[in-house]
């Protein structure tokens, strides 16, 4: 059997992409270090080695290989990505009070809440540190918008958590925020330090856009769909947290008077009792939203896939055409 | 009685930079809203408005006006500093588990960490857009820079806490950290918004940096000091919070051994007793170590009010040199 043909495009990407990936790596480690606090390197060590997809730097070096950059910035911004990816997770431990992370006990755990809040607090100046390297202040404009819109959407998220009233546009921010805001970043600064032109900015800012909320959409539905051995949760986990995501939001649409009671007690109040998920499901699949959250996750995946239509074509691109299949293949 | 007899320096700067300040609240009201997160205003306001003293935006716009500027951008540069303040206060109250923040409940106990952290977040990203609509890469430097000594100095604090190896020079780190970093980072910016040549901009940075420094010195002393009207401080709550601040590390250093076994029973056990801050005080004056801190607070606003000597002379310049004075004024 043919290796190129079992490979993942992340996997194909990782390695067209490797000697740049590993000057990433070497930049990353450099500045995480303090010399001041040796807490802080014990802690982002622990995140930043344990073997996460890169995914987010990926992006960034392929969107300014992809426009021809050949100059050194781009992995300063792959890294800048990286560090505030890793700030987040950070800050949503302590904000989730999650018990792991990639398989992992969180930092919080393992340290306590103060050094993941600091610690996150000094990734993202590093962040800003790196960004200021390249001398670009259209890098920063993008990168701190991205910022404020994954705070925001996260803000968000608590408020519109546990609420019937959210709805697919409410929930479409809280994804941006969550995670298309650093994906669009990503690609958006990668064409931005390349001086491409701006259709491609734009095209790759779409691109990476419409990637986050496919990836965030097939997340939330596989989190009712029982594959956990793919991403390390268990069924059900978005349900007894009370979170409304996509399929949920969907079947509240549809629900009669009946169901709604359902909705109300089990995630707005919180009485959730034995048999409670498999309600859920069964009220999902009676009114299709599993099917429709799994239509709109694919959607999206044809549009990233659509927007690298104007670039220029060869491995590169179809690598990243394929990653737009391939965020949805865990829900085919 | 002459009002401007009874008038401190903070209330002639606040006087004299008046209309600038308007207009430095107005943008912070715009720029802390959020369209989409209604919950963020909410915090912010809370601490934005709960009427701190504004004293680091009024370094800011001090500086600048020193150095003759007269753009528009001195306003965005000291919103900045009031964002990032307020963030780190955020961040700090989910550190420090505190209860009150001056003199009102705490963010984190009116709503929760989830927001406080988030929150903070949010203000950092708005702080770096204010940044960039500057257009000079020079101010985003030097407050990332800020940034990434704030957090490493407070990561510092959680290890250095407790722990009686801690001394002077690792003091003064936490310090910048703390405090300083921002103090000088204020100042900075000014001049360097305002063109200003390079041993303004340098004296500049000093006179924040030892304004800084003085004045958490002498909060750190007052701790001791039992002027608790003042602060809004109960006088021995870095004892009971073990925290290592400048008279203890005086004192432990001089300490013998009964003195030393007394140091590591309530500091670094944490095992504390009736009469153990009567103790406490009593084996630091016994080496002078109050004394010697207050001689140190004193010698840092000496140094601050010595860097203006090379400004232009004039009423500004006047009360920054006696805002030195004031600030240790507390301790005299």
């Amino acid at each position: 059997m043919d290796a190129a043909v079992t490979q993942t495009p992340m996997d194909r990407l990782s390695e067209t992409l490797a000697p740049e990936m590993a000057q990433v790596n070497t930049l990353i480690r450099e500045r995480m270090a303090s010399r001041h606090a040796p807490r802080i390197p014990e802690v982002t060590a622990h995140l930043v080695e344990a073997g996460g997809k890169r995914l987010r730097p990926l992006l960034t070096l392929a969107a300014a290989r992809l426009c021809g950059y050949d100059g050194p910035y781009h992995i300063h911004l792959a890294a800048t990505v990286e560090f505030i990816h890793t700030a987040t997770l950070l800050h949503d431990d302590v904000v989730d009070e999650s018990k792991q992370r990639r398989g992992r006990p969180t930092a919080n755990l393992l340290w306590d809440n103060k050094s993941s809040v600091l610690v996150g607090d000094y990734l993202l100046a590093r962040a800003f540190q790196l960004m200021t390297d390249t001398g670009v202040m259209r890098v920063l404009e993008i990168l701190s918008n991205a910022s404020a819109t994954i705070s925001e959407g996260e803000v968000l998220q608590l408020t519109a958590a546990q609420d019937l009233a959210t709805d697919e546009s409410i929930y479409l921010q809280v994804v941006r925020g969550k995670t298309a805001a650093l994906f669009s970043a990503a690609t958006e600064v990668g064409a931005v330090i390349a001086s491409a032109p701006e259709d491609q900015v734009r095209a790759l800012f779409d691109y990476g856009d419409a990637l986050g909320i496919a990836f965030q959409i097939a997340d939330d539905l596989l989190d009712y769909g029982g594959t956990s051995a793919v991403i390390g949760k268990n069924t059900g986990d978005d349900f007894r947290e009370r979170k409304l995501t996509l399929p949920v939001i969907k079947a509240v649409a549809a629900a009669d008077a009946a169901e709604r009671a359902f909705w109300q007690r089990t995630i707005e109040k919180g009485d959730q009792a034995e048999g409670d998920l498999e309600q859920a499901l069964a009220i999902m699949a009676r009114h299709g939203a599993l099917q429709a959250a799994r239509a709109d996750a694919l959607g999206w995946a044809a549009k990233a896939r659509a927007a690298l239509a104007t670039l220029p074509a060869g491995p590169i691109r179809d690598m990243l055409e394929d990653l737009a299949d391939f965020v949805v293949a865990r829900i085919a």
